[in-house]
């Protein structure tokens, strides 16, 4: 297992996952004859962050993984004011995906890394273990936040909006 | 990246975390004068699982990972009826995972495995693909939303709680 597979196409095909989230809750708010940027603007505690801000930092995670592994500077991400602006940003998203230097980024997995946060803290780690320990779980952090904003506000989803990429180890029936 | 790797261990300190996340919600359920049952049944929507559910299928993903790689044979969780039950099933999880034998779930990663859905549905694909496109997405799914159940009950928890692990890796002060 490289630790590219282990991040680029997962984060690529889960960022699909979140179009179709987005997708679904459009048709939703369009149901009810409402904005859908009512439903970028939800959350589900008045302390957490908006859904707006849940694709921003998905994004922001799946990007992070490319530039950090692949040790080019980052750049900040705006969260997206409608559902055009969110699924452009997923768009750009899978682009730099889409284009990441693979052997870059197994190089990554036994360099050194920081992240430094806002708040002043700072955490030293090999690609590998910011891999594991930080990127994978914030990554899913927000994208099933997001998930439960949207269901949380009535949007129809199951796991087959969740893991729509499994449908390709779909078992055939015997002929 | 060994499949080991960016499986059990990784499991393994968020199933820590969720036992943090349970421990606040207690502690929260208590000073409400409540009981925390009713934290175990709260759910995001009404077609949702509930909190006990998402301790299960959280501790059924990770059992399940070691289970199937190492090509044992799956056994069925409860869900717990209460916070200790909670806590029980998170322990015994924590030490399938712990008593995980490594080499076999290596050598898990090149063979032929099946998803048998209750609903008749059936997923094949080799150990490598489980753990990156099922298991990791389906684990980080059911103890997210436990998380966000609480978030969304009043619990005070943050990025801390959530990547307790991640203290390890904090950068000392110059002396």
């Amino acid at each position: 297992m490289s630790i590219y597979e282990m991040t680029v196409p997962c984060f690529a095909q889960m960022l699909r996952a979140l179009q179709g989230f987005l997708k679904k809750g459009e048709a939703h708010a369009r149901e009810l004859g409402c904005d859908s940027k009512n439903l970028l603007q939800s959350r589900l505690a008045p302390d957490m962050h908006n859904l707006a801000s849940q694709v921003q930092f998905t994004c922001t995670q799946a990007q992070e993984a490319v530039l950090r592994l692949g040790q080019q500077p980052l750049s900040a991400l705006d969260a997206p004011d409608d559902m055009e602006q969110a699924n452009a940003l997923i768009e750009r998203t899978l682009q730099l995906l889409s284009s990441a230097d693979r052997a870059r980024i197994e190089e990554g997995a036994q360099r050194q890394l920081s992240i430094e946060l806002p708040n002043g803290m700072a955490f030293d780690m090999t690609g590998s273990e910011y891999a594991r320990n930080w990127v994978t779980p914030q990554f899913y952090f927000h994208l099933v936040t997001a998930y439960s904003i949207l269901r949380n506000n009535g949007v129809q989803l199951g796991k087959a909006d969740y893991v729509p990429h499994m449908f390709a180890y779909l078992r055939q029936p015997a002929a």
